[in-house]
């Protein structure tokens, strides 16, 4: 409990020391001054036109291939709710950190707002695709991340990948969690009854992809703060509302009840809500089935301390956070999504992409030996981000949705080699003390 | 006239090299994965929740207070018209490349559209504000260009500089190079007469700065596409053509004709129109006043050769190159001026800051010796982009528009520690060949 305060605690002094967590560099030499007429004017009008001929070659000149915009409104930071864009900005300078650490992407962290509407964030993600290889979307409020995303992904114009992490991100590491999990207990995917608790952008996309990927959904219940979702509840009626959707694929039996109602019987709870401890009680956990999974997911504090889950009788226990067994947690998952995406110049990226990477993920666990304690590779397991980067972009290509064709060994190659050259410029800059030691 | 090829011809082949000219690393220390636990989940939520309390510590717990967007919509990119926005982004990246390495300030390039009313990019400026400490607007089209500027200088909601570099970085830059050209030939600020070729918007920003900075602007003449400016032509009746203001201010005795007549007698041409050579023809240069002041700043190629200019008896001669003597270019003014105007967070960039920074410009090359051949530093005097930024910056505090105030010696000292560690990380990278060396 105590060591569970220590990063918030390190993190309050540590910023203002850092005073910031990404920087631009060059990627460029500059020999001496006179390179600058080869960068900048006169010389860079040559590739200037050369892209106005050849729209593609934007790719060879320029950074795009690697750029990602990491864009939030600020309206849904972490479980810390609607804080606005300046104070959402430390989460996302975060993001471009692990972007740039584990995947080799050239990240912006991009906070924008306040107040825009899903119309103005499409707007704003159209106007500056020019710059960009790919979108990351992060803590966008629902229900109007759903639309943002799903418009992006179909507008034609939009001519590169775009992912919202809270939905996609989080769906992917949670099924590859699930595919182990499973294995851990002895259960079949067909055969499992899933309680989702909240209705967050996170557990909707959570569930499609289980469903997708074979899972049995349709017997699965949703609960949110009113309790179990069923289709004569007075709020979820109006098709207006877009938990009404859920109601028709869910819940066969109509059950009422709160979230321990719920629990009673269930293999597995999927728990996305709000930051706890308390939010699952103990005595819902134990009325859940013989070898029981609890995902406990809610950041900064999981709905309920893993150990006390344990002590309700849950067999396997993942939570969001890096100090804890089992993170389910984004960062294993984007940074090498995106590498293999942007390496194969992928035009968006599909659920089929996102399964392969949530298969290779529980593979790689799998073939190091998975256990109660260990259902997902790590942020240590560095491998992992190659691995996915390659199924990833396999996939695409099989997909016909990649611009560029790399075989396995070359696909594993480019990103091997990225992602070094990312980690030991990292570690140059602070040996050579350019990034001070914190004191 | 060979050699000016080169910078294009070794552009191409280095472009696609290095495949872009940033990229983005850490600011902060990595000591092992746990520390991903501070910078990220769960411990981030402590600074976002400081931030939300108290605004303004964005700029501790982030790098807002060194971020800064080049925005262009690429409608008007050097001296190659409307490319658009991806052929437009080698220029961007170039600019983030000098930002960083002469002026300490990490640049993101940011090229949006395409076709974009002065609306929207103001909209998007507007909206991506929360993450930046300033927004550099970059090659952007008049008329639009004008309104963009002046609606966000105006604008309450904008709380963080917004500059032009087309206008205000060459008005800048380009008073500087004025004020030691006209100590060169011996004449007086209020005495010249002045020809102004091209009524682009950096020639509308210069005539503006001049005035400003005493020169007499009142006798001077402009000069476009059709010839002498003058009340009477047909095109500038209307006040809808923003260059009907031009005409209420210049030419008192309504002269018609070409540039050439134009330049009969004149002490000084500025000229910033379209690329050379042939544009300004040699003839007419020699038929200016004795020991002329010739500014032929079109990018990529000067109006007319310098050499051209000279043996047509001109006696001072810039251009906008790096590989021709007195090259006036933004490179000298815009890192030094947002280095200062950042350290002191000022909360905006005022034609006072900006005069600041020309004479200090003027000052440097002064102290260091002025000839025909150097009016202006050059970027190899990197003291010059710290001695802005104190000139700058204190301008600021002395207008009240500062949120930090810094003495001389603190203001100089941050500016040389941000600016050599820039330096100092880019030499490093290239060392280690983490940046390749171009075979």
């Amino acid at each position: 409990m105590e060591r569970s305060k220590q990063p918030a605690i390190d993190s309050l002094k540590m910023h203002p020391f850092y005073r910031g967590k990404v920087q631009v560099l060059p990627r460029c030499t500059i020999r001496d001054f006179n390179d600058f007429g080869i960068w900048y004017s006169p010389g860079v009008a040559a590739p200037c036109l050369d892209i106005k001929e050849n729209p593609q070659k934007v790719y060879e000149h320029t950074s795009k291939w690697n750029y990602v915009a990491v864009v939030s409104d600020g309206t849904r930071v972490l479980g810390l709710g609607n804080i606005g864009p300046e104070a959402g900005l430390p989460v996302m300078e975060g993001k471009a950190l692990l972007f740039k650490y584990l995947g080799g992407v050239d990240a912006f962290p991009m906070c924008v707002g306040p107040g825009m509407d899903a119309e103005q964030i499409i707007q704003l993600v159209k106007w500056i695709q020019p710059t960009f290889g790919g979108i990351n979307l992060e803590d966008i409020q629902k229900p109007k991340c759903f639309k943002v995303l799903d418009t992006l992904r179909k507008d034609p114009d939009v001519k590169i990948p775009v992912w919202h992490d809270d939905q996609q991100g989080t769906a992917c590491v949670t099924l590859a969690g699930m595919l182990n999990a499973i294995k851990i207990v002895g259960k079949k995917k067909q055969d499992i009854h899933i309680v989702f608790n909240g209705v967050g952008s996170s557990n909707f996309a959570i569930q499609r992809l289980l469903g997708l990927a074979g899972f049995d959904i349709r017997k699965s219940l949703f609960v949110d703060s009113k309790g179990i979702l069923y289709k004569e509840r007075e709020d979820l009626i109006s098709p207006e509302n877009y938990k009404h959707e859920i109601v028709q694929q869910t819940n066969p039996e109509q059950l009422q009840g709160d979230c321990g109602t719920a629990l009673k019987g269930a293999d597995v709870l999927i728990s996305l809500s709000k930051p706890g401890p308390g939010v699952i009680k103990k005595e819902w956990i134990s009325k859940m089935a013989d070898d029981s999974i609890v995902f406990v997911c809610a950041n900064p504090v999981p709905e309920i301390f893993p150990w006390d889950a344990k002590e309700a009788g849950a067999k396997v226990i993942a939570t969001g956070r890096s100090d804890f067994p089992n993170q389910v947690n984004n960062s294993i998952g984007f940074p090498g999504i995106f590498r293999g995406t942007l390496d194969v110049r992928a035009s968006t990226i599909t659920d089929e992409m996102c399964i392969a990477a949530a298969e290779e993920l529980a593979a790689f666990a799998y073939d190091k030996g998975i256990t109660e304690d260990y259902i997902v590779p790590t942020m240590q397991d560095t491998d992992i981000f190659i691995r996915e980067a390659v199924a990833v972009g396999q996939k695409a290509i099989e997909q016909n949705i990649a611009r560029i064709h790399l075989t396995r060994d070359e696909a594993e190659i480019t990103a091997r080699n990225l992602i070094k050259l990312s980690q030991d410029q990292t570690k140059m800059l602070m040996k050579k003390k350019y990034i001070p030691q914190y004191e």
